[in-house]
């Protein structure tokens, strides 16, 4: 399935995308999609609908980030050996974690701010597992039974804020309009493998990014698994996987965004994001 | 006001302290202690309220965290000067910010869960500022407008996962029960100046902590309009402003929690907190 949130900002309402490619509305159903509808009963509750018998959505509505009341905005960094490679960075002999904040969360098709000062926001193309069940201490064996499912984030990126103002990359992580999320919540069983799907990015149509999941260095199952050893995961919580090469902070020399620009990035069965990027009010 | 919410983990409800030590309840009043609640006028609702017409709370409830729906939990690393030497860490330039999951939240004297594995287990007694009204690029000037109050937090973290499993300090910071807030969110008409509050922690009696909010390095205005700068902040996010000398890591050798220990921690002002500590299920 392929679960949406739309509307306006603050009043996304939930709905699916059937196949013919239309968006029906799933309010009478669910309060959002987000929470207890991740449920795996919950899931199964949508998955049961007959959709032709679903309203359908009118225009062309804005689509809100896919997952709403995300409790935790989690990430995995350096999880592409190539990734590391062109960041300087040793290859991790365990996944390294930060946070976004969750008030970075956008739309997938929403303008990104550069923040005020910034000399150095860039870009970078993830996974997303969207967690269905409450996971503590869960064995890599039962980690997918916590998955609901797989998203296309923009892990959008101040590269000084993150790592030249002392210590701690969260600082450069989580600037409002900084995760877009989205467009679609692919629901796991339409992504049995999530470790073969190709992902590119593109700035001002400049393909920058063109990786795969085929060359994570911590998969999925690993990655719920061992956060859950560090913090219990709920309903809705996210965690960004982390992101292949060709990030700005990698190019040499290294490129950043300026506002007036547009990224385009997709996860192949996920969707596809474009974001123009903004100065700051 | 002392503003509080007691019942049951999940279901709490909100309730004010009045002069003579009775809690009374708010139920009818605001839904929650938390969110739009926090806003001038929310407060200013309660303010106007005559307390003695309100219901007293009946027998000894749990006390919840002092906030709920809250969106953000972020931290100040090494705000004390001797707690940065005593950390074996430099005194930084400007503030070091980590996050804390907001799914570690737990009440004042809940239980704290020795994590499973967790061999260095820490406390620190931290100035908590909860924010009341969106904040985004405010100057130092206009901070305090954006405050509600603060409360006491017991910043309690794993120090193996913080510092020694791989990058960003995240992953020994957020494990599930090592937030108590509370007892009580003291709103700033309490609380005018709150760099002159005593602050302590004790492990089954024994003094650890013995500090004063006047040793911050940065300050309460300081550090809302520096968070500011790096994401925006909404009504019921929380900023633990880092913790004096006297923790587990600092102490020659170092001393870490086992399961049975008693905690209490207390600043002036602001109230008491004690939590057994218990082995993680």
């Amino acid at each position: 399935m392929k679960l949406v949130r739309y509307g306006e900002p603050g009043a996304e309402r939930p709905a699916i995308l059937d196949a013919q490619g239309v968006l029906r509305d799933l309010s009478g159903i669910v309060p959002d999609i987000g929470g207890a509808t991740l449920l795996p009963e919950g899931l199964a509750k949508i998955a049961a609908l007959d959709l032709a018998a679903l309203p359908a959505v009118e225009g062309t509505p804005r689509i809100g980030a896919c997952v709403g009341q995300v409790g935790k905005f989690i990430c995995v960094g350096l999880n592409y050996t190539d990734h590391a490679a062109e960041s300087g960075m040793a290859i991790p002999d365990e996944p390294v974690l930060f946070m976004k904040t969750t008030s970075c969360i956008v739309g997938p098709n929403d303008d990104v701010e550069i923040p005020r000062g910034s000399e150095k926001t860039d870009w970078e193309v993830e996974l997303g597992i969207v967690i269905g069940k409450t996971a503590k201490y869960v064995s890599k064996e039962d980690a997918y039974d916590h998955v609901a499912g797989y998203c296309v984030i923009n892990d959008v990126s101040e590269r000084h804020f993150q790592l030249e103002r002392g210590g701690q990359w969260d600082k450069g992580k989580g600037c409002d309009t900084f995760g877009p999320i989205g467009p679609w919540l692919v629901t796991t069983d339409e992504i049995t493998d999530p470790h073969v799907l190709d992902m590119w990015l593109e700035v001002d149509g400049k393909r920058y990014q063109n990786g795969s999941t085929r060359t994570m260095i911590f998969d999925v199952p690993t990655i719920v698994s061992y956060v859950s050893q560090f913090m219990s995961l709920q309903p809705g919580d996210i965690i960004s996987t982390g992101t292949p090469p060709g990030v700005g902070l990698g190019q040499k020399p290294p490129v950043y965004l300026k506002a007036g620009q547009t990224m385009r990035l997709a996860i192949s069965g996920l969707g596809e994001q474009q974001q123009t990027t903004v100065a700051a009010a």
